[in-house]
Order: structure tokens, then C-alpha cells, then sequence
């Protein structure tokens, strides 16, 4: 079964819906701006409030448009009904090929030093991080595309150090950016529970090209002003109230695995508040086991016999706690 | 933080969606035809069947295109699964500036008198309402559209009278209209839920300029021809059945009191069918109190601390009682 | 009240989703390959993975764009909670003159022999099928598009047959296909929740002019490579799982005996997994019950008093066996 069909250039794909992400700024309460060399700003949460809507539609575009991102009345925590709806076409290449926050981005050092991970359908005109190779994609489009979960644009180093991996000349760059405590921030990470799924099951050994599709839903993390916090929240939506529902091919047996390896309680840190887990390693993100960052709640269908496998568990208390 | 920014034209933002409606009139069952001085009148279930999918899209110009109105198959009161819901950016200019029926269109007296409450984004055009000096918009658009819950299209002197307050041609106005006892209309107005916690959050006191994001739900009540019980419906899915989240700034105290004052269960009338109160008060709707009118639970999130609140309940039962 | 006011073409209607199909073929993983006299083949899940997205497309193809479909995170059977659902303006029309799959499509003999059900707005273009005479409907466009339950394209004979008996150049026909075993299929066929209701209730005697408005959702099927589990899996998630939401014109009795008629649970067959029945029948499809063909859970409201009557009822073990 070949998982990348034809595959689609990801930055031309985003390129109409970060058009009209600026036609519509007025009304998202986003504003755009020209930084340097050219490129273009656009700020969805760090000084303008933005909006839930707003991150809904940088979720799909840091998707490529090969998934739809909803707000749903309902979802799987019934204290906080409003969920965050993820699903994709190719979630391997709209995952982890685009949404994924993989690219490190950094410039000067000491108090003036930046750092972002930058996300979106520019990784892959960009191909710096190695996980390219393994897709076997690589995008030659005119344009790109990233999104950062930052309160401040990037510096000059950094948009050039983006142009030149690029290739492309400044002005065909857009970096939309909001900070995780911003509406739009929350939103857009809580839209990243398939994408979890995909890295975790990746790291698990697990044959991405068997993944072939998935759907997945986390209630709507409410943005709060502390980024530990904020980070607590988004990061607790996914792994005690995050559920996905993916179709693998390979053996039966695979997927079974899968569905018992990849959800949260699996991990030796899962039990807590991410924000309390994170200052008990003093803040030392790298510390903490990465196979805590899944959905609670997994369910895995063979594509080769039809068999579904279940994994993890929903902590809707735990939510409430991270989140009221 | 800035509420406005950089306003968008409401009545511009409306037209392509009214222009999509026009285009698909056969489809969902509507009628288009010209009004006196060449308006455009839209019929959308006064002589025609109309559809859900016509109150829907209604509902979304209604919001001038600042909202996203759907139809879920799951929402707040499970014997009634098939819910309305509503999203919007700006939810103050969304549904304060255009959505809330707030513009009283009179003609004519006694046996021939026409009365209808105007909603839609030609309001923001009129400017007839001191709430939009609260507002501080103004909308200087090329055409106007708003959507009349009647039986019947506005007469002339109304359409001359709306002509001169936008400021435009007749040519220029669309008027779409759709009694409650609808299925477009029953649509439209459930999706009102939101609308009405901002009005009622108004009416308290509570900063407009604080509101920055909402989302809303309610069950969809099925139309029924006798207009007060079609009315009671209506009311009774937002009063009893209807669910808001909002988020907004200024002090968390502020919140906390928002989020227990706004719910219908403050109400002194609250707890009877809307039919049943409105018979009480033997029709007379400004006796009946005010702040009924709102949701029955609110969410409340405070983005100064992240902080949520919440407020009143549900009632299925009498959501039930009130739609069989 | 008329029910086809203006009727749209549905084959103009559906055009320009088709085309949008193709031009999104990579992301979606299909291929698009010419067929026969220049007729177009759209693979949708036969020699291709497809995905959910596809099946989500090809349903509101196959609704001629006169429906929405969607995939909700939340639905009638908890244990599998991504759902599909749809909702139609004009259920008739779109439904039974569109997505009712009513044309047999054979082709040569023994083995051979090509045989497919044909669905789509493509039928409403032929007419073979005498149901069109009592919708009174017929479309005469420039362009037809079937879709096929199958896991093979149409054969020259075939695709000659259909451009006869639309009176269309082979160039003017697209025809998309999908097996029942693939993500997509397993999708669209599900998305015919509202459609089987229909069907029933047309076979019932419930005069189709009365159907006004409907909404429907059903659990998401997992696809399973055994052709007649697949089948059964499909059929499941209606029979057991399905719910659908009826606004119906004439009596209130005649909405009453509606409710009480429509759902699975008023056939004989009714109680056991769909595959498992089929082989009691020994795969003899027609020995089956056609009244078992319905939502387990049936809504009626009756427009003419605003009443609504309820039928049937969910079985969530039986869907959980059969998809396990």
C-alpha cells in the first residue's frame, strides 16, 4: 500500500489558506505585518487577542490542508465539552511531515537569545531534521510556510537562516506566531493530539508508511497567562483527555501492540499534571519520559483483518484539576 | 487589549454569503424574488419548505460571516441529540453588532400594521440602536442585508425606511425572512444562544469590550406552527438546554460574578416552559423578566489568570416537555 | 407545500465537487486514470489507500452537494465514537433521486461477469430506474457522475450503457469506486443512514412529498477486508448504531405510524449481526427483510402540529460485536 500517492506539495497546498488567514485577519483579529527581508508576520495571539477560530485555521494550515480541524459541542471530558477535532488525509505527511514542532530555531545567546520550534508544511521545504529521509518527501514549492508557538516574530538571523534552507528568497516566507497562553496558541497545540499519536508510535518502532489514517479529539484547553501553566494545560488535554482512532496496515499483531504501547498511562510519568511533572524535573523538558506525550485514550483498527485493538484511559478528573 | 481591530465591513463580509445563498436557492428550497424599489426579498419558510441547512447558512450571514454555525449530532440534552452550534470570532460584533434582533421595523397601524425586529449586519449600517455608540461601529458598506423572523416581507414604507437609514439604494438591501415556526427559522434563532449571553452580559453591566471569544450550543427545536409555542421552543432550548463558553478579560472577579449571574437560573421566571410564562403574563413580552434570556449553563474563563467559572444547569426534562 | 421548488441540476450541482476531488486526488490518495471513450475513473479505495476524507467526499458527491457529510468526534454508540453524519436539504431528492444505490450496472456472464449497484446524481440523468417517474424529476445536464460500490472501474460495456442511457458523450462521465472493505467506502456507505430511512419509508407507503427536512448519524464503520463482513459491518452501524431525525409534512398520525414503522427493530430479521444473517439467507441478499435496512433509532417530527413520535431503539453490544 503506498502511503505518499502523487504526494502534494504541502506549501503550495497551505499557500490559499494562509491568503485568506490574511484577507480575513480583521475579523480573526490576527495582524500582518512585513519583517525582515521582507517576509511576512502574521500574529495570532502574542499582541492581539486572535481567537479560537484563528487557531483552528492555523491548525489546518500547519497541516497543509491535508486535515480538517473543528470545534465540536462535545467530546471525550463532559466537565469541558468543547472539543478541538483533528482529522487527516495522509496523517503521516500532515503530521509529521508538516505539523510536527521540529525545527529548532535559534539566534544570539544569553538574555537576547530565541528559540522556537517551528512547525508547518516550511519543514519540509526546509528538510533539516533527519526525520525527512525517513519520509521520502521533500518539498519544492515557491513559498513556505511555519508556525511558532512564540509571543515574539522571529529575528532577521532566524528568517534568513529560514530562507537559505529553503531556498526561497524572504518574501516567500509567512511565520504566523502565537504563544501557547494565547486562544489561538491553545487551540492549535490541543489540535496536535494525532500528531502525538504519530511521533510516539514512530519512536515505538512502529512502520510509519502502515499508518494510513486517523482521527483524533482532546477538549479545548482554556488559555491561561502563566506559559507553565499553559503548557500544563495543552499538554494535559492530549494525555488525559485526548482520544485517537487510527487504521494501520501491516500485521494485526502490530496494531495490537501499538494500541497497548501507545497511549499515556503506558508512560512511567503519566498520572500527574503535566505542569507538576515538569516542575518536578525543575523545568528540564527533556527529562521527562517522551512516551507521556500521547492521547489518553487509543484505538487502533487493522486494516489487514478488520480487528480493532484498544489501549489507555480517559482522566477527565485529572483535566478538570489541570484545567479549572 | 484591542477588541476591534482594524474592523472589518460586516455588510461586505455578508455578501458573498448572501450571493452563495441566492445561487443555491433551489436547493435548499428557498425563494428569491424583488421587493418594492428593487430590494431583494429571500424567502426562507414563510411560502417555501426552507430546510435546516437554509437557517443554518441564515444564522452564518446573520453573524456576517464571523461565525461558523453547524449542526452536530451530539450536544447538551441527550433526548434531543441533533444540536445547533456556534462559534464565532468577535463574538461582539458578531452578535451584538448583527446577529441580535434588536432593530424594531414598524408599519402601517391596527389591521395593516407590520412589525418585525430587524438582525443582520444592515443594522451596523442603520445605526439606529444607541448600542451602537457602545459599540463604537459604523459600517459604510455598499449593501445591506437583514434577516426578518416573519411571515411575510417587509412592505414598502419599511424598505424605504431602511434605505434611508443605511444610507442606500433599494437595490442595494437584501431582506430575508423566515417565521420561528420554520425549520430555517426554528435553525436560525437556536443559534441565537451565544447572541443572548452577550446581550443579558450587556445588561448586567459586564464590559463589552472584555467578551473576546464564546462558543455556543443548543438542541435544535423542532418547528411547530402555532407561533407561541414555536417561540416557547426556541427560547426554551437556549433557557433550559443551551450551553455558552466564554472567555474574557478583565478581572477574574469579574468573571466569577459573570459566570454566576449570567445563567437563566437567576431568573425570577426561570423554571416553566416560555409558552407557559408567556401565557402568564398574557402575552406581554417586556413583562416577562429580561434576564431569562440566556443560556442555562455558562462557562466562564478568565484569560487574566486562566481561571474558569461556571454557572446554572441544564434541564432536559422541561427542554423535553417543551418540544413534544 | 412544494418539495422540488426550482429543482437544481444535480449533476451541475455535483460537478464542481468532482472536480475538486481531482484536483485534491494526491492528498486524498486517489488516482484519477481515463477509462473507456474518455470517461473518467476516479479510484477511491480498490488499488489505492484512499482515506476517511475521500468517503467523506465522495458521500456529499453522491448527495449532489445538496447534503453535508461529516465526521463528528461524538455519536449514538460511545465505544466508537467518531461518527458520520449527514444532513440534506431536499432528503428526497438528494437521497433517493441521487444516493440510493438503484441502477444495476452488469456486464458480460460467469466469470466474467461485472455487476455494481449505481449511486449518485448520474441516475437522476438516466432514469432507468422507475422511481424517478414518482419523484418527477429528471436531470439533463451536460456532465454525469456515478459512484460504484466496487473494487473494479465499470467495463466499456458498461460505461457505453450509462452514456446511453444519459444521452452523454463517455467523455461527459466520471465514475468513482470504492469497495466496501476501504476507508472510504466503509465511510460513504455509512453516510447512507438517512438515505435507508427514506427508502423504508418510501417502501412503507409514506408519501415521499411529505419528507421535508432530515439528519442522520451513524458510527463510523472500520473497514475489515472480508467482503461480507465489511457488509456487515456497514449495515451494522445503521441497524444498530444508526439515528436519524425526520421533519415530516401530512398528519400527525402518519408521522406517528412513521416513527413506529421506521426503525430496524420492526423487522423480523432484526436481533443479530447483519453478516450473520447474511449467511443464514446463504449470501441470498434479497431473502433478507428489507424492512431490516433502517436506523435502529427513528425521530419524527410532524410539521403539521409541531409533534414529534419516536421509534426504535439502539443496540450499542450488537454494533461493538460486529465491529470488533
Amino acid at each position: 500500500m503506498t502511503i505518499f500517492l502523487q504526494p502534494p506539495s504541502v506549501n503550495a497546498l497551505a499557500r490559499p489558506l494562509v491568503d485568506s488567514l490574511v484577507a480575513d485577519a480583521a475579523g480573526l483579529r490576527l495582524t500582518v505585518s512585513a519583517g525582515p527581508g521582507g517576509c511576512r508576520f502574521i500574529d495570532a495571539g502574542a499582541g492581539v487577542p486572535g481567537s479560537i477560530e484563528a487557531g483552528r485555521r492555523v491548525a489546518e494550515i500547519c497541516l497543509a490542508g491535508l486535515g480538517r480541524v473543528s470545534i465540536a459541542p462535545t467530546g471525550p471530558v463532559e466537565r469541558w465539552p468543547f472539543s478541538v477535532n483533528v482529522q487527516t488525509t495522509n496523517p503521516v505527511l500532515a503530521c509529521l511531515g508538516c505539523q510536527y514542532a521540529g525545527w529548532s530555531l535559534r539566534a544570539g545567546s544569553g538574555k537576547e537569545a530565541y528559540f522556537a520550534l517551528g512547525s508547518g508544511p516550511g519543514r519540509a521545504a526546509a528538510r533539516v531534521e533527519p526525520l525527512f529521509v525517513e519520509l521520502g518527501y521533500s518539498d519544492e514549492a515557491d513559498s513556505a510556510v511555519l508556525i511558532l508557538e512564540t509571543a515574539s516574530p522571529p529575528p532577521e538571523t532566524v528568517v534568513r537562516n529560514v530562507a537559505e534552507a529553503t531556498r526561497l528568497a524572504p518574501e516567500a516566507l509567512t511565520f504566523i506566531y502565537a504563544p501557547t497562553q494565547s486562544l489561538a496558541g491553545a487551540t492549535q497545540v490541543v489540535s496536535r493530539v494525532l500528531e502525538v499519536a504519530l511521533h510516539k508510535a514512530h519512536s515505538l518502532g512502529f512502520p510509519l508508511a502502515d499508518i494510513v489514517d486517523g482521527l483524533g479529539t482532546a477538549p479545548l484547553a482554556p488559555p491561561t497567562p502563566d506559559f507553565v501553566r499553559a503548557m500544563g494545560r495543552t499538554n494535559d488535554a492530549i494525555i488525559y483527555g485526548g482520544r485517537v482512532h487510527l487504521f494501520v496496515a501491516g500485521t494485526a499483531q502490530a496494531a495490537k501492540s501499538l494500541a497497548e504501547a501507545l497511549p499515556s498511562p503506558t508512560s512511567r510519568d503519566h498520572g500527574k499534571p503535566f505542569a507538576e511533572i515538569f516542575s518536578r524535573f525543575k523545568g528540564d523538558f527533556y527529562a521527562i519520559d517522551p512516551h507521556l506525550f500521547s492521547p489518553a485514550e487509543v484505538i487502533v483498527t487493522a486494516l489487514e483483518n478488520g480487528e480493532t485493538f484498544r489501549g489507555g484511559h480517559l482522566m477527565p478528573d485529572l483535566v478538570d484539576a489541570s484545567f479549572s
